[in-house]
């Protein structure tokens, strides 16, 4: 290996653990499980921004990381990431990657250099990988970084900046069909405000819907048959973003006509900057029918910030899975590691190390979910709570048909209704969910 | 006066403002702003359940204040709540209350006797209030105290619960209109879940929005021609709710067709609890049309429950009536104290003060609010930060009329776009509200 | 069984679970566990009040459950609720109590009333229990409930409330060491402020400082030999809590020279709500040697106030015994669940649920956090990285005998330090850690 | 003027003010409040960080304005921000300034070389600042930015870094001396940890303390007179920081026996993030007579980091100027704004209106907590509230000559005590505060 000290890391059963030593414990790729393979469910993906970019720099210090992986010109440096980036999936075995347009390339001093610039490094990129039977699962466009885009892309109070963010996602999305990607999302890190009180929402709001259904029409013009989606964030860098959660996406989708086409990438940390669990969030997104991809990672219930972790919370991984399986699967999307390893891991190593925690945490979470489903007792018991929709009044409500005076009179007839009313039993449904996680091997 | 210490609270200047004299040094009701009285423009009412049911228990104690204001069987000590209820607000100066079903009257040992009950003392309230010119703001039903809602009403695992529900609303809306409310608030305390685990969203949220739909329907029928309204809660009593915030209300409103007969009843607290100000869920209310009512108060930025406390912030409180101006004023709805006196200020009168608080500060709000906009220079700071938008390119694009090819020509064309970038200059802005806030006089 | 539905429960292997079916999975009383039976490493304890007293109000919402145990009269409550403790303590196998004295005997008219009636109720729980074979873990007052303690007990602004409280301190020592408690905790649910423009901060502090001295000079008086305890927490019921957190509460001892005659209680729901991981406190309690005792629960971490739930985190509860083991294992302490089902959970039985729950999740903790230390890979990463304070210029540093001036000369000569910084390795330390979990049977 | 665009910016009344005008409002220098001049009473300084070095880059995009203030070549770079600083103070008539040793100097290749830059440097600074008679409020090393530091400075895991960072304090001591500060500032923006799996925790803070033992050994040998400051901080960028809040510092300097020369400089936006109020933090400092400075800024509350937001919060500033009178007014301290721009206030001139903002509304709340504390109306409630300790039983207890036996004999005496309880009358009192904010002119 060049860029990493490792061989590639591959199975070994927790029993045979050695200390030091680099193995999956859960993550078996060839093992079937609800009737495909790991590799199929869990269709797992490298950040490439987090991984093959980003030098650990925070608020209070810069970098400790160098990634230029031995380049010294531009144009070397993001080949060499290309090449470091196809050695690294192949250590930690992932098939996907994913990217923004200006992780991959530089830009130039124009549009026009840097658009060049995109095209022979996505041409290099896309080789790279093909040689190594490596996948892009979904491209976006970086509207957050450049100073042009401090009041936002596609809510930019400038009509000029807006037109700029449009070209700059016409050429993402060109490049993403070149590499073969089935998704596109938007991530507006920038689409919100800092203030209102230099801020025109209402205006704001419309124009991002605008740039969307640019997006649609362009894209499906060149050929993108895959899922457009939006990935959910509440603050930061913004002190509001429009896409606060889920449930606020798919509001605005519904308002703009754009369910069609797009689906929403549910990120772990998103969800709890915006006050909800993970599982929430893939909840809303599956009875919306909106369920698209994951970003998986974990943040620091007890920190206000993305802190992009590794995810080691198995319960929580567990509980998404479960999720996912109810959704059907992936169809489009997979897990993509939006995380990043910890400042203070200041070696480019200790990024296999933090897929391979990741990776396993999201293996097991599936094994445990796969029981649950398998096992039926949960589904069961929910099925058995809401019995009384099937039949009766509870059938006749669901069909429209009552009238609040029938029900009054059913309610004045009934009598008591405590009696109906039935334990939810929440502790020993959550002592099953650990039994089945457990019970795993 | 029979059951507080007081005459009635009056208006006098701040400069002669005496030590421990009540007095209101901001509210002046006959004052003239933007053209109407100020009495008109912030149409106080005084929160039934808090001011003459509520005393003041908390999870770690009981009770300190005594409500039963002299009565000792529940029919009587309901009457003397209506009769406290008028001299309290004869004592603070207030128009209008709102009261859920259940602060009016009591239990009975069936819905038929509670029914009786309610008829009984909603006749005896109507009463009272006419005799004393008071004003029904919004009604409501309390659908969250009685064990059988612990699982949900609208939203409950069993149909018969859903039955006695509706039931109940169908009560309290006849109340409301006897009443002659022009408001009929849905706030569900109860509509969400502790757990996923036994849980069954899409069809709680499915038969929520029935429930609404027939409420509809039966208060148009029965000649309810008020606003409908959702009070958006994120979480507390259950850990999530679904009525989360305005942006989540407004798309379930939109899926289920209702925004037609629904508003949202806006409270600070439950703005804070979901992670967003006071003023973005008025702000995201407004552009979407449906603004309708306020539940004053404020919170504890720093504890994580519904303190639900007098509001002293005139800073919050002049943002809230810049956008209550913006939005037209008020129609149906009204400025709702929904907050309660500390625990620790365990005399009746405090609530006095406690009135006299939030009336002057949301009366001073009033003020600096108007005088933002007749100063006018933060409007004319937005109009021009998006002037853009209004020819050239900027306006093809919100006609509609601009492709992602026709913008990328143009970018490649115009070049550096950060140069049309201009500072947001929200240091310059926060001082000029500062400024007329404190303007005012 | 009289008051439960449930045989007393007992260990199953997981691999022998059946769906419905109540057993300990991981709880093995007799299984030893680095040298000691399980039983003894856990010293489980019911929370009296949570188990025997609460009846599942909220704060929207009345009581679900009735904890009068048949009886109808005062005193034959409390005797029926000391039956029904012995019998559920037998059910899930519990050996040790924690009470408040309003738990175990309820007030009456008159102080001499209150403690009569504690006298004689004391007497009955204390025979139930010996009969039983139970233990009490812990003694304590309720400083809080009551109207009186509105605005503090040790730190009333009233000089007779305060000589009340002591009062109350003093009977509820007796009755600590009638019942062989070896700990007496103080919980100052009141013993804060809600607002510093009506508190004496100083004053305050210094009285609440002289009831703990007078306490322990009183209770070392009539024999008692165990531990008092402070149970840290920052807020709720009050806005600010004097003992935040657990350096906040050493400080106060080592202050006013309490250090040694009292420890921590440490509840893992207040760890988070002051901002801070249950091991954190653990650790700070550990490392200025006052780990005292633990109150086992756990929190929402989206959720601002305390919920009290069954833990079911076995990641929190590993880490939580590798802190018990790294302080030498418990003493006078032990693991008091102060945890209460979910309102939902309608049914006393849930009970069962939830301590089945909770002592399995610590009970795998202990396992896992042993095969932690017996493993030995964690503590020698961290001997190995802290490895250069014990020779040179660290040890000289340790040794107090460096200089600045010293050290700048080193520093001068030294040249580069930063190749003597090494990865911590968090990634890979999270993956060992799961390993451990999950390597357990 | 040469960096700026404006005149040196005086007072104006607020009802000669004009639109878009530049002017204090409020912060009047030469008026007298209690006795000092406003410029005596709060001895703002600026913040050289963020005033001249930083250039609004945040964690998802690069810097917007630029501050190498023409130079080209480091040496010019930051000769060129020396002459700004003292422009910009001119401006906006500022006495005092902060630095870090790195704001004002580049470092090198070597320590050595760092150390001359510092002296060079340090000399042109203290020249130009001496000419324009601006002055040193405090100095402090920054030990965070580089590398080096990542796991910690004075706790670092590796003695070398250890003594590093003790060469970095000698320094920048005494060019702190040599620039005539009398104050000296340590923020551990590095001690703490990211996780307890890899952290020595008890070594950690006994190396903290030994580093701070040597700082004052040294810094009083060369002639430091002033104070040494701990400036307390929870999180960000570790996840834990050892200086967590006011009661934790205290805590340690009295473990470390530090108190004698430490005081504690309180940021309101790292009281926030600590759970606490910013007058909370001053008070508790208050009362352990170790307050000493201010770095005056404000958070977002529903933001979860350090904003260092310029303050417009005058209720806020009332109650810190109420601490700050009633600790008797700094001595060797100030207020520092330690608070940046919005990225999106993307001029250079953007910072004349952040100051403006700050000083105006510290300067306001100066004035409201003068007249609160003329008016006396709050400190008498208070005397008061608490008057029963200065006489009889309350008195007894004072002087530590009461013990539990006594106290429960008077308790078994006194009867019911609740009616020695006495509302709080919290919303009066903050209807009180705020008419003494209005009441300023």
């Amino acid at each position: 290996m060049k860029y990493f000290n490792s061989e590639k890391i591959t199975y070994k059963s927790i029993d045979e653990r050695r200390q030091g030593e680099r193995a999956f414990h859960w993550y078996d790729p060839d093992r079937i499980v609800l009737g495909k393979t790991m590799r199929e469910q869990l269709k797992f993906a490298a950040s490439y921004w987090h991984t093959f970019v980003a030098e650990s720099a925070d608020m209070f210090g810069t970098g400790v990381l160098n990634k230029s992986f031995g380049g010294t010109d531009p144009i070397e440096i993001y080949k060499n990431k290309a090449d470091a980036a196809a050695e690294f999936m192949n250590v930690v075995d992932l098939d996907y990657y994913c990217f923004h347009d200006r992780d991959i390339a530089p830009e130039g001093k124009t549009l026009a250099d840097t658009n060049r610039n995109l095209d022979e490094l996505s041409d290099y990129l896309g080789g790279v990988m093909a040689k190594n039977g490596k996948k892009l699962l979904w491209g976006t466009a970086n509207l957050f970084n450049n100073p042009r885009y401090m009041h936002g892309a596609g809510t930019a109070p400038s009509a000029d900046v807006f037109a700029f963010a449009a070209a700059q996602v016409k050429k993402a999305l060109e490049v993403t069909v070149k590499l073969g990607g089935n998704g596109y999302v938007f991530w507006g890190g920038r689409e919100g405000y800092e203030t209102l009180l230099n801020t025109d929402m209402a205006l704001e709001q419309e124009n991002m819907a605008r740039l969307l259904s640019m997006a649609v029409e362009y894209g499906r013009k060149i050929g993108f048959k895959g899922d457009f989606y939006i990935e959910p964030k509440p603050k930061e860098p913004t002190k509001h973003q429009y896409d606060f959660d889920a449930a606020t996406v798919i509001g605005f989708l519904r308002k703009y006509d754009l369910l069609k086409d797009f689906k929403l990438n549910i990120e772990a940390n998103h969800a709890t900057l915006a006050g909800h669990t993970f599982r929430h969030e893939l909840a809303t997104a599956r009875v919306n029918g909106v369920f698209g991809s994951i970003d998986a990672n974990q943040g620091d219930m007890l920190l206000g910030w993305d802190t992009d972790e590794f995810p080691f919370d198995v319960y929580e991984a567990t509980l998404c899975m479960l999720e996912v399986i109810k959704a059907g699967g992936f169809t489009n999307g997979g897990l993509n590691f939006d995380a990043k390893i910890r400042r203070g891991s200041c070696s480019l190593d200790d990024m296999i190390d933090g897929y391979i925690l990741g990776m396993d945490t999201f293996a097991h979470g599936l094994l445990a979910a796969a029981k649950i489903v398998e096992d039926g007792e949960l589904d069961a018991f929910i099925s058995d709570r809401y019995a009384s929709w099937n039949t009766g009044i509870g059938k006749k409500i669901r069909d429209g048909a009552a009238t609040m005076e029938e029900l009054s009179e059913y309610a004045l007839m009934r009598g008591d209704v405590l009696s109906t009313v039935r334990s939810g039993r929440q502790e020993y449904l959550e002592h099953v969910v650990n039994d089945k996680i457990y019970e795993c091997k």
